[in-house]
């Protein structure tokens, strides 16, 4: 196995796990009114909130006005999927969902709260998150293993009158379509000509391919591999949505593995398990010229960028913070929900997700080959995704509470760190 | 109907409901750490996180000393029966468990979250709380009818290695217990020799005659009435935690209501429905002397304080913070889960609960007529509570994290406001 050219993946974990120790936690929970009298008291707590109680029972919408729900997410997962651990359970998957809290509220405002969940059959969780779904103004997935994430997502959405979203499907195909948009600027292509590979066809390679189709490149033009190979429409074991996917792409017909489905794209998008040498140099030596190379896998890509670039890629991104092109979630959710609480969305749509694509491409500025999407850092594209979300959800009709665009932008900027 | 002698009830009502809507809620979520640099999100997030789940996944207990848990409880609700308002549900609900969360971190420096529950029945709100479980130090119930609360306690204790606590029951019942000791101090009698009547017989009322007997009242000088009169084993209507207490009480055998409860008894514990003339100045005159009258029901008490003194009452308590002698859970409940969150609690014992009731009856210093209890803002009550739980605790065998009385209290000072 190659080794990790950077050789901090070892020094992050000592540094986290002594620094998580330390602090016992990363988020708190802070009163934002006072509690010094009993005077405060009978306004805050018995007996002035019954009045508080009886508003909202006239009206439950009402309890996006008079509590904190308004602003409020769940980061809900049963740890069946965690990072490159795999199935750990609820207790394991809790500082990866305490880690998405801090991050929702330090770069989008939001209050999260982490719930991990002891569910691990996808019955069990969707109505342990129905039940708890009136304490939350939305709900943020993640990971769920596969295929359970499909089911518990589409239940979710159709059960519920708040926004649920999976930030391993659509946060990563969000990021991952803004990146593809920006590299193909880099390299001059155009997305209605250019064949994509994708490495991976779990949630996050099915949604992605769905995302490139909606900024315009052709199903046809793309080819889906998992670990048994090409997506074609004879394989037998096949999910549903993976099945409708392999109906939907592969214009030529190809049949085989990477090898055989690499041959002359020019993007290849892998979004599978960690190591090293799951794709090789010959991979990317058959590609087109400019080829763009996203090897998104945690902690350790799919190739090192290096020998992706010494092999030809004039573009390569990975999940990492330590390597140029950062494919990371934490571009797009903080300002997704920021966007959706502020004007109380009921549901995500596609338009609210292609919104959010477009706002994170435009505020890159002017891509290079080794920035092609802004850093996580830049606060200018929360406020940019947050702007296009609320709108496009105004749009879409599925805002509660509508305004103008100079609102919008006035209520985002107010609320952003 | 008599009239609020304070007349506040109206005026704390318009204000609540004015500033909960102005604030917008009472709490909020706040980064413990920095995310200013990609370097943090990874130490704090993925790929450093990682490390930590991989612990975590190892010895799930260590979700307590790497994440947030440590400090975290579920304020947890289905909203059945909320205040004086009844069944209401989940999202009606939410300002009072939110107004919790904020009292909680306010008195008892502990991260709580409003958790209301979309699930009536009791086998789903089980289920759903326990699913919930690995997100949380510990489990506070609030707010749910009688007699689902007590299947829903019993369970959670059975099924749970947290801590749960039911605080209409036991909170109440500690404050209760607390509030009568020192009202006995005041008038000169002996929990032993007095006799006690006990209007309403719900999980307050049953529980505060089980806490009554931990300090010493004896069960035959106990008398329970609730809505089909007095307990009594020849009843056919009781629920068993009533029959339980009917066969144990009662010990003249009298028959019949309150008129005929209440004669010569020497404390009065109203936990009913709220509504003055619930409670006659008759039946306070037919009490013996130097009466105690704790008339508890929220806003509107069984019989107003005026009243209840003309009458002869020597001492009389009410729920409220505008009449002296307010029996306030707020009292009990910051510091109580301080203690059990420090030791790291599996579990709540009697033991942990008479622990609570004599700190808080010591804490109240010399009592007097008007003040049988600390006031709600009185910082050394807690910190009372915390060490002498955390204490019970340990004795009891049910700590994870035993440690010395010195460093105990060192540890719950360094953690209250």
């Amino acid at each position: 196995m190659t080794r990790d050219p950077s050789r901090r993946t070892g020094e992050f974990a000592r540094m986290a796990a002594e620094l998580h120790r330390r602090h016992g936690g990363k988020i708190t929970v802070t009163p934002r009114v006072n509690v010094d009298t009993p005077e405060d008291l009978a306004v805050w707590y018995t007996p002035g909130v019954a009045e508080v109680s009886r508003i909202i029972h006239e009206n439950r919408d009402a309890s996006f006005e008079y509590t904190w729900r308004w602003n409020t997410v769940a980061v809900a997962s049963n740890g069946t999927r965690v990072l490159g651990l795999g199935d750990i359970g609820p207790e394991a998957a809790l500082p990866v969902m305490e880690g998405k809290a801090l991050i929702f509220k330090a770069l989008g405002g939001v209050d999260a709260i982490p719930l991990v969940l002891d569910a691990r059959d996808p019955d069990t969780f969707v109505e342990t998150v129905i039940a708890t779904a009136p304490s939350f103004g939305a709900i943020n997935l993640e990971d769920i293993r596969s295929p359970d994430c499909y089911e518990i997502l589409d239940t979710l959405t159709n059960r519920l009158d708040i926004p649920v979203w999976h930030d391993d499907r659509q946060g990563t195909a969000t990021v991952v379509a803004a990146g593809v948009l920006n590299a193909l600027k880099v390299v001059g292509k155009n997305p209605e000509e250019v064949r994509v590979v994708f490495l991976g066809a779990g949630a996050a390679g099915l949604e992605s391919a769905r995302f490139l189709e909606l900024i315009g490149v052709r199903p046809q033009n793309m080819i889906l591999v998992d670990i048994g190979g090409v997506l074609h429409p004879e394989r037998t074991d096949l999910s549903p949505h993976a099945m409708d996917m392999a109906r939907r792409t592969n214009g030529l017909g190809i049949r085989g593995g990477l090898d055989e489905a690499v041959r002359e794209t020019d993007v290849l998008i892998a979004l599978s398990r960690p190591g090293p040498g799951v794709i090789s140099p010959n991979h990317v030596r058959s590609m087109n010229r400019d080829a763009v190379v996203f090897a998104c896998a945690n902690p350790v890509p799919e190739i090192w960028p290096h020998e992706a670039r010494d092999a030809g890629a004039a573009i390569v991104a990975t999940g990492r913070s330590d390597f140029p092109n950062q494919v990371n979630n934490s571009l797009v959710f903080p300002g997704f929900f920021r966007g959706v609480l502020d004007v109380r969305a009921r549901k995500i749509t596609d338009a609210m997700c292609l919104a959010a694509v477009d706002a994170l491409a435009s505020s890159t500025g002017t891509p290079t080959a080794e920035h092609i999407l802004p850093s996580m850092n830049d606060r200018k594209v929360p406020a940019a995704i947050a702007v296009n979300v609320g709108m496009a959800a105004m749009n879409d009709g599925v805002a509660r509470r509508p305004m103008s665009l100079r609102e919008l932008q006035e209520r985002v900027s107010s609320m952003l760190p």
